[in-house]
């Protein structure tokens, strides 16, 4: 059985910033036509309905963006029979392959088939992504009660709204959104700064009271450094599982505020391993470890 | 050791629309900065080298696109130590993960900094395209001298360009770019229209003579009304191999110009059985099974 | 009278891409009035109806171009009387200019006005090509039941989906779209490749099987050069009606399914000639024939 | 012989906004290729330069455009050999067909042939509205020393910058550039505002002091009217040229100050019966009686 | 007692091009929100209403950008209780902030708060820019019947739209639109072109029988040159009270018909003293001279 | 004398994104000019220098945006002898308005005129605001060690990241950037959900581990609901000094890691009486406090 959205979830989406949904997706609209779409004049513009099937199990994410394509083409309207964070199983009885509907499309034959890549290769993506959030919070929780899964600004370029918003449905973290949202000073800032404490203190300058410093560690030696020298956050990159539990309890002791994150090189089949006490935040580039999930929009028998 | 590409792989790029590319990145920027970059300050302007390394085996891909984002942010240059089709393979005897430098960036820090992440992201992506591109080849190649794989458009919203030409580096047809760039009659378009032969005679009006039309086809009987009413291609799908192989064989018998498409459900594991005579291209949803390639740009110690 | 349009040509406008065609509406608005449009103040905002009126003979086009420009504008609306591909007749028996009712436009006084000129001229200019669209068909219909002419893309710049439009409606075949929609081989490519058979295999890797070539030919050496390398279509540029002829004839003979394109200088008073046996394809910039049509938009006295 | 451009006409393109005219060019380079240009790849990298050939008799205009287009595809760089305003006549010793130099294009050929049609075609549209602007004020300086042409905004939609700036450059006077650059109280408005005068004083308060008040007259009683109400220009619509004078005459005798402007129907062939006493200026599209310009492009042998 | 607006002052808003008004509110909202409105959830989406209340004597102004904010958030609506032109006074008597209701805007709670900043923020700016506007019109009409206070184009860049409307709302003339809408030259055109008559004679050429001329004199040599030369308007630049009505009135002595502007150090507490004989329009950033004004948006109880 | 920055402030403008700089340099310059810039050609394209004066007491910010307008019309070229943070003192002994040289522009005349209304408008209002954030944070000084002035999200539509640039430049902090940099539950909220410890719950799905949470109280009551329900930010609104101390305080004593910040009817004139114990934040809107500041550009004599 398909398990129902908890209500919170479902209202997820308020937080989108619909004029950048709409912006995309016209964006999208327009990379898949140039010219003409003589198909429109085979599939002509007799009104029809389609029926979005999920044809893996998957978590059903991105039904805004997915409006939002056919909301450009008027009249198409969707109504859909399951919401974001609804998590649809495979059901292991089934011969075929499966095909559970997820909403319906309506509208002139042409316009929801000129509608139906965008919107499809969108809602996919998103879902791909919400499943795989889904499952890494699922494995840390059989492993953790507060360790939060984090995902990283390694998004696909133009995707971070539809893949942060993935995350988000599945249960991780999204992270910073963006450079001006968080600041951290990674390795490449200490490389080039060389000094850890006056970096923290110029980045304050500018990020002011509102936005928290995340200062990356590859040493206890540096852990210590950033944390005295006022960062939020300290993340812990590339290390293994047990020096990182010694480093963040060291860390933890002297400044039991801070926030110690975990990151490098950690997968849905690792993840377990970094659980550790101490820890508060696994992060990854969760979205490249998606798999892609089926679904199709097909008309339906008038 | 490296492969050298081929003169005219490293070419490709040429066909690349410039002006498209400079506002995809600038979009791409523009995406991971909403605000200010504190930790720009923090790197200070200081000239600096940072080196772009490969770290798992690929096939590099997207240097326009890599450099087209530095572009943007002058004075920094990117310098190649190797150009789109070179295949770099991992060196079994290394211990530690591989580390093989693709290019050189050169610039004031925070502006290599600023541009870091949507060029990597986007060249690893691309990359990753490019490399089960290539594999996809491999092991078609190894089944059949003429078979061409092409990839669809179920691409990744707003990356259509760069997910295509991942496909041609690697050696992949990147079948129709858009629905305007050859005409596709598929099932949703029969189910609308009802009748196969009166949606070719439409979409010819439209597409004249310089676009193709395929037709896709889910039994024997549509493939030889397709073939009948005009079709250049003929799109078998979701058909066994062996269902494949009899019914392209009975259309290429009195259609011997027309080309068989086949399609549906085919990944890098099952495309060999699909290698059958009387096949022309094998096309799928390439960049969906693309497995994420890692790639770091790393400030080089002054 | 008026002849009535086949019910294919009037759905033709469903090839269309709305999005492009609202992003063209709004440009066109934008650039009529930079500041205030202090007639709005004078027009106030009464409600009124405007008929749009043809003032010459003309084939109706541009319909969805008109409205979408009015649909930027609500609560305007606009009820057609005549959908694209009517013909209308000069009618000899009239001492006036002709004044035919096309449409209805209702809507608030200043942005029935504010509309006026964009949706004008569109309508307008479409309309244009579209008749003399129709003229060259008519012409070339009269010595061939099956030549086909191509209009191509020296059309105006910004104007290319309204223009090639235009042509559809008119009965031309629209050619390629752009540079991406068929790959052409031309006498500046030969120049800059040397060799035209190397030309053709490159262009394929890019192309791949889903675009067809069409090569160049200022002899008939380079036309069977050009059909020995592969080339889908060979365009005889600049021939003599005898030399077309013939040089076609050569090339028919040994490749049968080659489409033979003449171009070069061709006009609706030298079309005629052209017209010969072998050739499938005409081509010339249709738009750039047409002769203006004189279209008004009046407001009906309350 | 070519006639010099005087040193004014040839700094008439300072008045252009580059920042605009360097979005059209990338818009219509955009709309020449929406995926991959497979040419490129066969025309190759290689430095070459390129002949831009005036094949018709024509007055240069729109240099501007033409290398803005270029401008975008570095390196590519243009050479004029002749500036905006000079005109190349025919040479009727020829026997072929004229071909008289007016540019010379560098660069590598692919990025040479990228921007070809986009930066011809602008180009070419722009010296036909110069052409026939320049023909048009021939005429009328047979027939009179001080009357102006003027064109209106009856422009392509999206080519006004450059269609008036090819009038200009024909010694033709802009007219208003939009609605927001003077102020015109046309029949429409007179119909849905009633009432000349209350019309008048409304567009005042939007356009204040800096903007002039254009009203279109359709009778001498309405001139009167709009004369005594203010306006600076009377725009006479469809008059005969006997009337025309006569009307002209007895606005200017109460308001010798008033601009005299007549309209409607008005084309090379009539305008010279309009060059009568009182009118200052004969207004008329212009641009739509432009006659298509032959200009090629032509890669020079290496 | 708030005064009514004069119907005239509220159809001010017709004059706005509807679409430039929208493509501002779009990105007003997208500066606000880079990428999740995390409030939103806490918000919800059920269906409230909001008050817009002026918090400070003000005159309405704006109130269709205002709502055009809203309009990009449907089903978002706002009901006015005042128009642009409103005048809206303190009332003495009462202890707390003034808090007069404006407008009232119904729609779901996320989306009213989402709109809230950007809709206010205009409105504000406007407000603010139409209650500085009256004031100095009231001080000038104290002092003359005829002189009209016009604004500069020293409006904050981005919003000249919006500036410029709550000065014609005010009563205070637009002035140029900007550099196309009228020409000047000023002072730095004369040092450039060193000659005002020249000058003069090469502008006409661009700007033709349409746009006005308006030249900045510095000293009455500079006046009576401009004024021979031809220019319509003489912007007389820091002169003092008594010289600004001399050199006004020798001008007008020989040239009744030209316009005199004064500028240069003028504001609201010594704008009387520039109130002069001979002088039609005294000119200055009059935006720059506004006190923000007050305005809120709360949501009321259920 | 005027004190020269201290290298940190200088080096601000390496935060400010350039991309989006340039998006909005090249939207202003075209605000400023939608046809064709007449006064152009008067000034003609002969080589210049111009010199940016600050003719008031300012500080200096807004150098980037400045120049960045002048790159957008190459070659035009800034040289700067003030960087942001400079602030420029009146010098009380010159009988004549200041007159201090700031920066040199170079470049052909017609653009640099083209220029200088965006650049100074922009640069005036954004060294407008430093120059209040500098008073602000002397004033606040003067009165506290620690307190800290915040300014709101209150900017001017389009012109948020200008004038945080200036605030920072000034000492002010930037507060959040936009809706998605930190999450504030204001009494809308709280009147639209309920309930203050649900909202703060809710969003900390969306913001992460990453944002900070702000919540604005209106009482002890409320103050102490946030605190617990796990705020980090504690704003409280309109409080009277006395009050805001004596609540500040009883937050502080069980939460000592609370910020508390001080909001709502605070000026210059009264922000000193809010500089009491307990408090950490004072925010405001800063730019809308800021007096106009006089800058100009000169045409130096050849």
């Amino acid at each position: 059985m398909d398990s129902k959205p908890t209500s919170v979830v479902s209202q997820y989406n308020l937080a989108l910033p619909i004029e950048q949904v709409r912006e995309l997706a016209t964006q999208w609209l327009r990379e898949d036509c140039a010219g003409f779409d003589a198909g429109a004049v085979a599939a002509g513009a007799q009104e029809c309905t389609a029926t979005l099937y999920a044809k893996d199990e998957l978590m059903v994410a991105g039904t805004l963006f997915f409006e939002t394509v056919f909301e450009q083409l008027p009249p198409c309207t969707v109504d859909w029979h399951h919401t974001d964070g609804t998590f649809i199983e495979h059901r292991p009885s089934s011969q075929d392959k499966m095909k559970v509907p997820v909403a319906t499309v309506r509208g002139p034959a042409h316009l929801v088939l000129r509608g139906e890549r965008a919107a499809l290769n969108a809602m996919a993506e998103c879902s791909a992504v919400a499943t795989i959030s889904h499952k890494l919070m699922q494995t840390v929780r059989a492993n953790s009660t507060t360790i939060q899964v984090a995902g990283t600004r390694k998004t696909t370029p133009g995707l971070r709204l539809l893949q942060k918003y993935g995350m988000i449905v599945g249960g991780v973290d999204p992270h910073r959104y963006d450079l001006s949202s968080m600041t951290m000073i990674k390795d490449n800032h200490i490389m080039a700064a060389g000094d850890i404490r006056t970096a923290v203190r110029n980045v304050r300058k500018i990020g002011g009271f509102s936005l928290k410093v995340d200062v990356e560690a590859e040493s206890e030696e540096q852990a210590m450094e950033a944390a005295s020298a006022g960062a939020d956050i300290i993340m812990l990159d590339n290390f293994e599982p047990n020096e990182l539990e010694r480093v963040a309890g060291v860390v933890k002791q002297k400044f039991p505020n801070i926030v110690i994150e975990a990151s490098g090189g950690i997968s849905l089949d690792s993840i377990a391993k970094f659980c550790v006490p101490n820890v508060d935040v696994i992060s990854m580039s969760v979205n490249r470890h998606a798999k892609m999930v089926d679904m199709s929009l097909k008309i339906n028998a008038g």
